[in-house]
């Protein structure tokens, strides 16, 4: 097969939320559309990728190093025994790349990443997950994904009754796990909105997680877990900066609960450095690296295949970002289930549609791909922005 | 004053050289220039930025988002106490930047703080390194800064009596210490080369660095140390990948000669973990983090102010890159010394025209700003991609 042309544009996903640490009023993403010779139903395959949230598009990166990289190469050189083959696309993207320094081109790498996966998918005539499972599991596969209702951030005027509101959206939306920002106020206010979130959960705090987005000091991080230990939450996550792995290991000693951080790695080595010295503990801590943004699937399966010699496992993870190529790589490579955005980061975020949330679990549908083509107003959109 | 406009060009700095990891045949660099409406000798004051060779220019990111936030910016908000403040302006830069993920924005900072801090100084009617010693260093300045000759590339058909040529030109231009790449070809054949450049030197290893660009697994670092460890060689330079901490660590417990690695780290936070986690030695080893590239000067104090905590000082600190911005702070703030490429990177390497290196040391130039005016070719170069 041949890559006949790849399209590279930008399409806003702001929003007037904020976390801890930035607001989302200009945040982009990339949407590329990688087109291939093949023909399936009459048409070429064109694959789609996009980058998830909390991190911009990659449009410039890509025209000026990625895309050239691959349209400059011979067919031979990313085709592999099944066809179009992303782990050999990656090394002609990294190509002249030096080591370190992993940001902004692994979303760049990460969104035609995504595009390769989705269309080595279709032109093998099946959904993602399955493809995955057939090449990297024996084919077992995970058919109902577990997911979280992330939300709960800060916007002028939201008080705790708007946020009540929104929770209980979320519960009328079948989940039943639910995270909210915290540490963009201060603390005694954050409890107020914690105990008010917990209020509409039945005071059960193992279906609320909580999430600093990096803006606590070790003290205000160890404080904080320490005043919300009580109540038992789901996780506490990403306390303080996430290169930080030193704070988050002191803050393990002080704070017994589970943890979760992993969204600000891009890439296996960054994520070995959280493994090998962030006190990260396997018997309850989250990892939610998110491969739209860390140079993609391939990527994560290095990282993925480094996790058992830290004792760690696929549960462990549960990608940020809440798109849906985590999800087929959670049911596909078995993971511990997948971020969830109902309300924000719309058309990027979400599932394909008719599939319906039931007790914080998704099924998965079973379009050739990632599944874009199931979910309408993303597919329009992308091929709107990519004129294909 | 005001920044009236920001030019934002790409120049290739490619060359037929490779090291262990990449060639550059196709590297490029950003320049840019920001434009003020302060008037020094009847012209409007200009200050030039760029960045240092092996990453690529950051064109795409400029435009999309750095160059954007500091025009759109109120002149208050990026004036200080002494005019045009590059700490007021970086924080414009980084707004709505989360943490974590620091690779390809460093350069694009980078660039554009260091055409402020050209600026800030030529305002001043100073050069940098006077301005940065009678602010952070009590006025004192290093007049004689240390400076070794970055060669030893890997170049097709270039045999070990073209290496020795290469290394007798650097001593005849007045350096007594060289670099050489390492670990791009077996090891048999990199310690023939390492004799024959030590045969130049006079069998002096003090005098020779060796330079492996994170090719090394663990067991290949190891080895490759304990095979150099007789010739007492003057550092061993990123034996392994940049963010592997524990190879680091584990290899200092095997090579008691000086390490040197920091190149590829971006941030303050990367380089703390070097510190925290990467066995480095206070008493001997070399720190090479490189403001060019890692979000600028201001990045820069952050990190030099981090280092007493972890038993290191200025000194250990010879930065990478071989550009005038660090040898200002080399002088200014009384770094260890600068890198220097005689032969490779021009004109964005290498001093004022004039300056003449006598034992590996050269003197600074008096021209206002960084000293661009001061060097010709280069100042040619940034002023016609720019067009300014």
């Amino acid at each position: 097969m041949k890559i006949v042309e790849i399209r590279n544009a930008t399409a806003p996903i702001r929003s007037k939320i904020a976390n801890a640490y930035i607001d989302f009023s200009k945040m982009t993403a990339s949407v590329v559309a990688i087109v291939t010779d093949v023909v399936r139903d009459g048409q070429p395959v064109i694959g789609y990728g996009f980058n998830s949230n909390g991190r911009y598009g990659a449009k410039g990166l890509l025209a000026e190093r990625f895309i050239p990289r691959l349209l400059e190469a011979a067919p031979d050189d990313y085709n592999g025994e099944h066809g179009l083959d992303p782990h050999k696309a990656w090394n002609l993207m990294f190509t002249n790349e030096k080591p370190g320094g992993h940001g902004e081109r692994s979303v760049a790498i990460g969104v035609l990443d995504m595009a390769m996966w989705d269309a080595a998918a279709k032109i093998a005539g099946v959904p993602l997950w399955r493809l995955l499972a057939d090449r990297y599991r024996d084919g077992e596969v995970d058919s109902r994904i577990f997911v979280y209702a992330a939300g709960g951030y800060y916007q002028p005027g939201k008080g705790l009754e708007a946020l009540q509101d929104e929770m209980r959206r979320y519960l009328d939306r079948g989940y039943s796990v639910v995270k909210m920002k915290v540490g963009g106020t201060p603390l005694d206010d954050d409890i107020s909105r914690i105990e008010a979130v917990l209020d509409v959960l039945g005071g059960d705090g193992s279906r609320l997680a909580v999430d600093a987005n990096g803006r606590f000091n070790l003290d205000q991080a160890i404080n904080f877990g320490e005043t919300i230990a009580p109540y038992g939450l789901r996780w506490y996550e990403e306390p303080g900066d996430p290169l930080d792995y030193a704070l988050q290991a002191t803050l393990a000693d002080h704070y017994s609960g589970p943890m979760a951080t992993g969204e600000n790695l891009f890439s296996h080595q960054d994520a070995r450095n959280l493994l090998r010295h962030g006190g990260m503990r396997p018997d309850r801590d989250i990892l939610q690296f998110d491969c739209a943004l860390s140079y993609g699937l391939v990527e994560y399966l290095r990282t993925l295949a480094l996790l058992p010699d830290h004792g760690f496992g696929p549960r462990n993870v549960i990608p940020h970002g809440g798109h849906q190529m985590s999800l087929n790589i959670a049911a596909g490579l078995g993971l511990g289930g997948n971020e969830s955005y109902p309300d924000v980061f719309h058309p990027f975020g979400g599932f394909a549609d008719g599939i319906v949330v039931e007790d914080s679990r998704v099924g998965l549908p079973d379009a050739p791909g990632i599944g874009f083509e199931a979910r309408a107003a993303l597919i329009a959109l992308m091929r709107e922005v990519t004129e294909t």
